[in-house]
């Protein structure tokens, strides 16, 4: 913050922002095409609303927690025009928190495809609060800060600090393994695993919004990579082609692994995307493609295993995808990253190892408590009944397609609720 | 423009200029999932048609009225390659008509969400024609420009021009209030209101193309605010921090206000959004959290009275979204943009208020009198058979599912309508 | 790559590859709204894996073909780092390599609506392989590189270069011709044609994902049009002003020639912008207009031709709209460009026609033998029962609304099978 920003950084940074958030309109078609068409609305109604709580409480606590800064200045404070302001020219520093801020949100947006079409709003509100308040800024500091001298720690073992350049662990590992917490602590959705034994499949609702999440995901994906440099002068092609090239091999080994299957192709770009978050600063692009090629195929295999054989009903897949392959991002940097294979080097597979594990302890630990304590006293799950008839109806007192569920007959009672307030009185 | 503007700043202007292109799909895509099916057809049509005409209009007119600039020079002119050009070189001017195209298209945008449903299509164009060749350069004119002598007078009352940084009068307000006077003189949909006194409702087809819609006029309001600095030196993040504050707040404010509704609150970030254009430069961040989180709830409470108790049909609650929030936000600026609640300073409530009622009454009467006008001569009104099978059939003669149509037997009759030609015939 | 390039150049890169990117999402969104429901899944997969394919091999060999460059080096090199390395800082040449690989990736996305609803999977990806790993990149390295002498004998021959600023022959024409022959050699969708000559209208299946499709090539085409300046400095205003214009001729020319119908109007702004990539640099904005409007004209008359009259089953039109508009953009930059018409000059229509040709000839001959080849030994076609169940159970085992599938009880048998594997069995 001592040096002068130029608008150039400012406009740098927030086109990330403006990308990542994005990104959040990703996340809810992708959750709106996977779930049933029973809890469409719900999917998008969280997604928006945890956004917004998410960056409330990161704006007055969560910033404050992760790099002590506050906000809580007058603007000409903020945009760097009064004597002795700790704050740069241009509002940089409120660029940078808005590009942080879609980060953060991530976390949530990542619980929510995992804990989908069973679980209650409010609670899932409070539990944003408090992993976007204290649980993500606590890890984003230790890594991105100087919180806890974890860095320096790092350092002192292995020589170079933990390098998470755009987020494998701290976003994507972090929030995948919350989500696994979570959805141990919510159980399977109702139906799904017989009593016998017998998996029951509860097929998706809409391929093409599913793709749409995804394609909306991978564009601002670049956004989350590139822009984490932070500074004009920090741009690097080799993150754009990086990523690029892990997308191109999560999309391939899925395709191949996971025998042509739309939900798995376009899940696996995403697989690509995350693994290479980490070191697509560092990677050599061959090595960025056989990163994406390794977690398309990862996730697509995890997938199978959480849902079939697992018996863990995380919905989206989004442990398999953020947590797992976020985590294999976070070694892969260490490996793809050194000079003998064509890297950047400056990198530890030791540090990254450690530093991978931190997040997945971290996040598996804190979505146990969290998911836990709620769980404990106010429930996190909707009752049977609002379950049956979706968490649409049960939380929104509508369904994602309303003139059709009023003009059948036989749903009659479903569309007198459905049209009796909100914009579906209109 | 006689100062030399560098590619930055048109790189600057133009990434705005595409960000609120994309506006007009999201425009497209609310107005889409809020009316029925038959009518969606028509929804996509109009936007983008809408866009078009007033694209030329204000080129060939509307910018010459509000600047007094003319593009019929050479090309090696307008990019200020000739001795003497008045235009700044690398083509600065245009892709700041670029920009301005894309606000002046707003207008038509905003009327289409109100008139959906029963409008006639060719009348409609001509109010577009009227609008953005006339009445929105004028009113832009005037607060942007210098016509009329308008911020002279202003400035001489209250010591400050009236501030209306990005639009929240000039764009939202102003469509905002043609559309009521069009809504007025087009009457409610057939069926909407009984003579005994009930309100019958029409429930949204598609809850995901309204949030879409919604997502998309999100992301590219970013481009709509920060980008109306016009030049990078000009870039601030607080711009970037309060639009992104206002539309928290919005979005929490509806869901509360509106419980949980998902028509509200994919609306209510439009309303926290709509009603920080104008202060936007000027707030401090709590103060355009508060302003989005006012808009919110205001937004709920409009929508509510017109449809239930004014019986005023505006569809999609344009004139409650731009309308009213519009002219709340310019009168917030007014406020929170003060020194003394921690924003930048430089504005006046007296200068807001009378800026924004001037607005307001050019809007109404200006709606009042296009759409007046073209009701006696042309009639702006479907007739009551082609209102019933929908406007879709009616005027593009296809609808928006034609697959579906042609396969379900007892449609066949508009099937083979749809069938008969257009690329519904291929 | 001899310059130093800086931050800025990069990023503006950068974004046109972001944007074009995106593009590919637009593609995929047509193709689905455009085709029967039971091959939405197919043309979601067909587009992602095809841009995957793509751009792997164009990493891997058409680069080199093109340009002569690999990025077998180690990644201290690929940024400039290395003493003596033959690329710039801050890894300029990857973001080049980025934007023009998703210009490369677009041949097949054009092909893929031309031969929608009855191609076979993995004879396309050969397809697809040959033509961005030789076919494209000899045209391009002819046109914007220096491969085979291609630009000096034009010049020799009329005093200026063949001019195709971002692509209407090399992409647009190319791809579009090379669909032609595609279409030819795979013969129509089975009941398109009768035997008594009649034919059998096949409608589309969602307007609002054409539109939506649509709406994403638009805004994305601005990155495709005025990054190919491919530095800052190079920025113009004119490319953007032209693209709009050219855009608004092509949507109400088509709207009108049209009469209304949403698939024209929504493919007419794409027609106005095939057409207007080949002289957005040098064209008057009124000269881009009439461009874009003839070229909106030329798309409904000659999809209806095709369709109706010829009897050539190009799903989605692409022969129409890429090949024959993407040919007359060719030809008329040698017009509107000229200064006598307010262009910039600097270009000759003879030059333009003998360039549009080879683009044209190189195009339809490489359709004609890579399908013919691909016919010839390992087929292209889906079998008559495979195409008439649909490509997405046939390829991918799952429908586009597995949800529906499953509920309708008639259609217990897809059910059955589209949840066998798969997300869809999750």
């Amino acid at each position: 913050m001592e040096v002068t920003r130029t608008g150039a950084d400012v406009l740098f940074v927030l086109l990330g922002a403006i990308m990542v958030l994005a990104m959040h309109a990703g996340f809810a078609f992708l959750e709106v095409g996977t779930v049933r068409k029973k809890n469409q609305v719900n999917a998008l109604v969280k997604i928006l609303t945890d956004f917004a709580v998410s960056t409330l409480v990161y704006f007055f606590v969560g910033y404050g927690v992760a790099y002590g800064i506050s906000f809580l200045h007058p603007a000409a404070d903020l945009v760097g025009k009064t004597e002795g302001s700790a704050f740069a020219a241009n509002g940089y520093d409120l660029v940078k928190f808005f590009f942080l801020a879609t980060f953060a949100a991530a976390i949530p947006a990542i619980i929510s495809g995992g804990i989908a079409e069973r679980a209650k709003f409010w609670p899932q509100l409070i539990a944003t609060s408090i992993l976007v308040g204290l649980v993500y800024p606590i890890t984003e500091g230790m890594v991105w800060g100087t919180r806890l001298g974890f860095q320096e720690t790092i350092t002192a073992l292995f020589g170079v600090p933990f390098h998470d350049f755009a987020g494998s662990v701290v976003v994507h590992a972090l929030g995948g393994w919350v989500a696994l917490g979570a959805v141990l602590m919510l159980g399977a959705r109702r139906g799904r695993y017989r009593k016998d034994g017998r998996v029951i499949a509860i097929p998706p609702s809409n391929i093409p919004f599913l793709a749409l999440g995804s394609w909306v995901l991978c564009v601002g994906w670049f956004g989350f990579n590139v822009m984490s440099a932070q500074a004009i002068d920090g741009i690097s092609g080799l993150v754009a082609m990086n990523s690029l090239l892990a997308m191109v091999g999560g999309i391939i080994s899925s395709l191949i692994v996971g025998r042509n299957d739309p939900g798995f192709v376009h899940n696996g770009a995403l697989a690509g995307l995350v693994a290479v978050c980490a070191g697509s600063d560092v990677m050599h692009p061959v090595g960025a493609l056989v990163t994406g090629g390794l977690a398309g195929a990862l996730f697509v295999w995890a997938f199978e295993m959480c849902q079939d054989k697992w018996k863990i009903d995380d919905v989206l897949g989004v442990w398999s995808l953020h947590g797992l392959c976020g985590a294999m991002g976070g070694i892969a940097c260490g490996i793809f990253g050194l000079e003998t294979l064509g890297g950047l080097g400056g990198v530890h597979p030791g540090a990254q190892f450690v530093g991978t594990l931190t997040g997945v302890v971290l996040g598996l630990a804190s979505g146990l408590a969290v998911y836990g304590s709620l769980r404990a006293t106010m429930g996190i799950r909707l009752s049977d009944e609002d379950e049956f008839m979706g968490a649409d109806l049960a939380i929104h007192q509508i369904g994602a397609y309303p003139e059709d569920a009023t003009s059948v007959h036989d749903d009659g009672a479903l569309a007198a609720r459905a049209s009796a307030r909100g914009m579906g009185a209109a």
